[in-house]
């Protein structure tokens, strides 16, 4: 019991990527994950994600209003899109832990705590504009 | 060096979703992260990996013509999709850790690993519509 | 200037098409101009069309709070866009003007516009699932 | 019978905005139709014209091997997006077929025909390099 509360607490990205390479194998898959093919399922996947807010005008953090289903299926969706994502750094030979630890610690360098980004708080474009790119 | 490497070793999610957490605090982000503005920036940064394949035509798997300052920068893509993966769960209330071994589950039943799914290996699009859309 | 002001007037797909195969052929990038290698192009562009949007929140039509200059550059990239899409249906030999027109028609009978849509006005998610996937 | 032939061969971008106009006010859906909405709505699209081309590895010119009924759902996948996009465009005010003249305008100043955009023909990375990211 707390054994498994604990695998759950813990998922690493290199489980996640052993566990994708092991189901690629044992159904014969390895031959149709190109990393364009992969790339492409991804996208495909980024869409069925962008269907669910689609009509939905803007949506409050936690969204307080959805359905207990609506949120299921959303928590499917933000999974397919990792599991590809996963993948295909796999198949890539990234080792996308190591990757995304090095990106924040540039994304760090880039965007310093100390800096003020944003000079207003009207919701304006020209505030807005002060946000950077990056996360 | 051994702690290191042992962080790099366990990079789970829910480490990535706290230093996310911690990285818009500390800048005053919370007020851009709404769940549609960090959909959307993950819809760019899936752009910006595109980009990386998108002249190519086919790649091998390993990409083992690239640069290595390529194969940096597709780590940096795929880093950049991830994080603003794991901000938009968390700011949606979604477990992505548990969602995504829930997802490897359901597909698991859905796609056993006993069935045969080509029917041919002659690479045409009979064969491989054969090859379901899940991972 | 009657003259340029109706070319503007009657800007048709086969005439882009024309224009971007044209494009191509002066600089011999025909070479590059397979299907999928187009097909991440255009999905590169979706994404930065994205990046416009991004930490915008929500946006009244029209754009009234915009700059001019954010205007013309988000017109290049909805042009973007376009151009790429005119020229992967060229390359997969889809006529896209004559399916666009059969597409608009299947909508009309799929979504007969004498059905009522929507049955309440509260901006809920249950009203909005009311309004169907397709345009 | 000419005359259908005829509005099949001038399908222009003002045509196709007006008809999605007329749709979306026919059946009340203006109130669903926001920049960003529709923009999402895009994004779903190009996910599913993504998902046609996912497995298939590198697909040759004009789809020799293509079955009728694929070639036909990828015209309806290629037109969902172009209706979208020309929807997007009325939305926010934005001339698309003035912007798409304008940009290939200046992708004509931006890469010369005159210019070598490759180095070499063996295919490597080296060589796609050269081939600029614009049409």
């Amino acid at each position: 019991m707390t054994g498994v509360q604990e695998v759950d607490q813990s998922v690493n990205l290199d489980l996640l990527k052993q566990k994708m390479a092991n189901f690629a194998k044992e159904r014969d898959w390895d031959q149709f994950h190109s990393p364009r093919n992969l790339l492409l399922a991804l996208v495909g996947e980024v869409g069925e994600l962008s269907e669910i807010f689609q009509w939905k005008g803007e949506v409050p953090k936690g969204l307080p209003d959805w359905k207990e289903e609506e949120k299921v299926h959303l928590g499917e969706e933000l999974s397919d899109v990792l599991l590809y994502l996963v993948r295909l750094s796999d198949i890539c030979g990234i080792d996308l832990a190591k990757a995304a630890l090095r990106k924040v610690e540039l994304n760090a360098i880039k965007y310093p705590a100390s800096k003020n980004y944003t000079n207003s708080n009207n919701g304006t474009a020209e505030a807005v504009d002060d946000h950077p790119k990056a996360p």
